[in-house]
Formats: structure tokens, sequence, C-alpha cells
């Protein structure tokens, strides 16, 4: 049997259990050119929440009734595509179940092994990607900058601040909680933490930021870009990668009250899609494994078990509960 | 005499009458290197606004006891200045003020008349420099794209819209009242107007920007911006020019609700000061000298007389009540 979490209805704010619904379905069959993908982990992301909304966006919403779309990796268990044999590991979006039948368009072969697949769903697959892209090519940055990343100790800002340091940049990171501050700073090498929980961030940016921003990768959104567009320098670049803190909003969204700063500053607030970016993956995929190859990029995964906790799991993501790259598995190995 | 008028206090939203004071003064007299210039014409622009806010931005804040800081044109009556000779016309910061000594520093010489002294204030000055540097260099215009420009009918709206026609665009121009539009559309020739003040505007861009948006040049901020966002392309550029319905509020700023449309469209958002493209005026001046010449740009002044009116007409710059480039007239040529 297959179980499979497809989505019950549009939530308004943040979701809860009745958001979702787990069936347990026969397994799928293939056929020629098909192949068979027994799915080990699902990726949990922020950008879940966006795509069960029923709007105009970069990819069409999930339907109601629909197996919720995720990124997935897995291994190949059957196949009659001459791409894939059985055994493979492979990665793409498989959705919250537990095997998906697909002719293999999308699904890219890993070279891993069955322990560091959660690796392909984290630093090494989109969360790093988007790092890696967002900062390098939308943010241009250069040499020495002054990079400042929200959601620091999160999947990919806690790649953006350690790719920050290897091209040789000051990096301040904020996330919630003494914790992720200490992981932030002693275990990834950022600069200085900024706990939003517990300080005023506007007034921490202007202490521990002092001489300006350069970069500002924002995940997050609402107070905390407004106060950082308050110290960005002239010709910085605010890379909008998410905005966390409005996606559960039942209200209007908020908007960068600030935002005037990019007018004195000459500076420019910029967003992207990583899709864009799939014919360069492999590239960065190489440079990101040798950097973790040579000790100089770390990757954390959190994972927890059992596709029945898809939900739970899915809350960590909104309530800061988790370190790293959130993942569940949903079958054995 | 020199008629010179100062700041006399800092406003609280809207300046009113006694914000300024108009004082009669000795004539300032010149030493070795200096020349006197009696000026003509003094601009009014939406940025004098900012600068006599007591904030830290890209030029010091006008500070009260001083004169206000305004672009002027003036002829040269006087010179100790081997640059300069009597009679030349010239352009600088010359200030709310009959005469000026300086010592020539940021003065540059006219090749005009006294009769079109103006549009060295307008299309030929700071204004349509504003526009040609915004649209072509930070908005990377391209031929056949789609702009819409808010403030069309005003000094630098109204450039910026002919420049993209030039260009071969299909522009867009949102003004308030039937006149104004008419003037956009019949004499500037964009392809459509907006009137923010009978129409939804949200709605007006959705039917009036049918093929969506790919350079929005933003005067004014505000819920226009907000609604210039739903309807933005992949990859359009969003010009931060200026927020002019923003700059007498005395609530907080009201950001971009909507701007998370960067995200999802890739696209940017982009501030500039014209003064860093001090280097280049002179080929953009050129280059629209001959566009006026061959009747592609067009010019309108609207012109002011005499230095006791300027409260009332620098008020026109918010209230709406002018077309064109706003000019005042403080001395006889």
């Amino acid at each position: 049997m297959n179980k499979q979490l497809k989505l019950a209805n549009r939530p308004e704010g943040l979701p809860d259990s009745s958001t979702w619904v787990l069936e347990q379905n026969a397994m799928p069959t293939i056929g020629e050119g098909e192949l068979l993908i027994k799915i080990h982990y699902i990726s949990l992301d922020p950008a879940m929440r966006g795509w069960i909304r029923d709007v105009r966006s970069y990819i069409p919403p999930v339907q109601i009734g629909e197996v919720m779309r995720a990124g997935a990796v897995g291994e190949v268990v059957a196949s009659e595509n001459p791409a894939f044999k059985v055994g493979d590991y492979v990665t793409g979006t498989g959705g919250v179940q537990q095997y998906v039948a697909t002719n293999g368009k999308g699904w890219i072969k890993l070279h891993g092994s069955a322990e560091n697949l959660p690796l392909f769903l984290g630093t090494l697959g989109m969360p790093g990607f988007t790092a890696y892209f967002g900062l390098l090519d939308v943010g241009e940055l250069k040499a020495g900058e002054r990079v400042l990343v929200s959601g620091g100790a999160g999947a990919v800002g806690s790649v953006v601040g350690q790719i920050a340091k290897i091209k040789g940049c000051h990096v301040v990171g904020i996330a919630g909680g003494a914790e992720k501050c200490r992981y932030m700073v002693e275990e990834l090498g950022f600069d200085e933490a900024i706990d939003y929980k517990s300080e005023s961030v506007r007034e921490a940016i202007r202490e521990k930021c002092k001489a300006g921003i350069d970069v500002y990768f924002d995940n997050v959104g609402g107070e905390i870009l407004d106060a950082a567009l308050t110290r960005i320098n002239r010709k910085a670049r605010v890379v909008i990668c998410g905005a966390i803190s409005q996606y559960n909003a039942t209200e209007a969204m908020s908007g960068p009250a600030n935002y005037l700063s990019l007018l004195v500053n000459r500076a420019r607030m910029e967003g992207f899609i990583v899709f864009d970016y799939a014919k360069d993956y492999a590239k960065a995929g190489a440079e990101m494994a040798q950097w973790m190859k040579e000790g100089k990029l770390k990757s954390k995964e959190a994972i927890f078990e059992g596709i029945e906790n898809f939900h739970d799991t899915f809350l960590r993501l909104f309530n800061g509960d988790k370190k790293g790259k959130l993942v569940l598995k949903v079958s054995e190995n």
C-alpha cells in the first residue's frame, strides 16, 4: 500500500490538522518508459505554505484532493525507463507519499548513499542552491562585503552565511533563541548573531552591522526587513528569498515601510526563484560538495519520522522549533 | 537688495506659510575667483520636501535660518572668475533668492537665451536627466517593452513617457484629472492614461496594461505603487524615483504590501539619485535637445512669478495644480 497525504482544504492563517488528509491507497503501477520510486525522505519548506494558496504564482497551486507537493529523495524500485535502474537514488518533486510513478522527467540521479540522502534535500539540494544563486547571482556578493541574513540558522540562511564567510565577508545572522545564535557563531562561523526573540532587531543591527549592510538576504520579511533597510549601504542589494513572517498572515501583508532607503542609498531589492537556475544546479552542487569536503561548509538536517507526523513537522517551519534543514522520513530505507 | 527665502522651521506634514520667512538683505559682494549671479528662475521639486526634513539622507538637510535650497538658472552680473564672464547664462543650486555669490563650483554655463532658461530647470535640466537615467540606466528599458509611469504629466514623468515612446515602447501614464490625462495622450503621445482621481488605479492598470508591466517608473509611492506591483511581468524593473504621496505624511510611511510580487516575478525594485550621473549630463542633454529639435520630445513649464509667491507655488507640487515643470520667476530678466 501507498500512504499519501493530500490537501483537504485551504487554510486561513496557520494550517491545522484538518488541512490535510492521510490516505492509504493501492501501489501505483508503471507502464513503458516509467519508473516506480520509493520515497525515503521529503523536504519541508516554507514555500509549501504558498503552494496551497489559491493565487497566481510562479507555480500552480496544489488543488484540493491532490497529493501535497514536496521535494523528495528516494530509490528506484522498478523501472521500465532505460535512463534509470533499480537501486538508483534519485531526487525530484515526489510529493508527500511513500511511492510515486513517473516518466522520470524532472528526476535527477544522485551519487549518494542511503545515509546521506537527506543532504540532497538540504545543502546539496534546493535550499543550498537557493542560498548559492541568491547570494552570488542575485546578490552579486563581492569579497569583503558586509552581509546580514535572516533565518540564519535555517536550511537556506545557514548556507548563505557560510558561503559569505568562504567569500571573505563579514556575516551577521538573525535567528530566534540563544541556541540558534550559538549555533550560527560557534558551529557555522558567523561573526555575529542577533536573537530576534530577546533583543530589538533594529538596535542590534545598528550595533552589530557597524559598517552597514552591503547584502541583506531576507527569508522573513516583516519588521526585520524594515529594520535591515534602515542600515543598508550605498548600492546595497536586498535579496528577497522569502517572507516566512507573513506566510500565515490572515490580515493584509505588511510591506517594507522603509523602502525609500533604496532610493537614498541607490540600492535595489530583488526577488528570484531557484528553479530558474536548474541548468546550473550541477555546477553549484559540485562546488558546494567540494566546500563540504574541505570542511568549509557544514550541513545540518533536522530529521523527523513518519508520514503520519507530517502536520506537526510542517509546523516546525513556523514555530522555529528546528535547526537546519527540516526533513521527514516517510518510509524505511 | 537681495530677497532671500529662508527656512523658518521644520513642518510636520504639509508646510504652511510659517515654514518660510522672506528677508530683504544686502547684495552679496564677491572676492577674487568669485562671481555674482542674478537668479531668474528657481526650480520647484518634490525632493525639496525631503531637504527640509532633519534626517540622514543623500544630501544634508537645509538648516533653519538658511536660504532654502533650490535649483536655479540665472545670469552672471559680475565676475572675478576667469571661467565666467558677465552675461553668461548659468545653472546650479542657487537657492530661493535673487542673487548669489559663488566660486563657480557646481555651476554650468548654458547655451540658451533669456527666453528658454526655464527649459534648463525642466526637460534639459535635473528632471529631464532624472527621467533619462532612471528609465534607461536603472530601468534598463528595451525597445518594445511595456512601461507604466506615475506622475505622468509632471516634469519627470512626462519625459519618462516620451523617451519610452521614442524607444518604441507601449506607455501608460497615471495622473490626476481629465485634463492631465488628455495632455499625456494627445500632446505627449502616451498610449493610455489612468486618472487616479476618478478611477480605481488597480482596475485601470489591469485593463490598460493587458500585457503586464516591464518597467514601472514610480514617482508617487503608496497605493499606486502597490497596484502596479500586482501587474509586473517576469524580470520587471520598478524604478523608485520618488514617493510624493508620502512626503507630507504625518503617520508612518506605508510600504508596498505587494513587494513579494518581486519574488514571484523575479523582478527588482531599485532607487537612484540623479546627482550620481553628473558626469553624463552633457551627453544626455545633447541627446534630449536633439529629440526636441526633431519634435519627438515636448517640454512644458508651468511658470509662476514672484519670490513672494514661493509658498503657494510650492504647494502646487502636492495639490496637483500644475502641468509639466513647476518654475518660479524670482527676478526680472
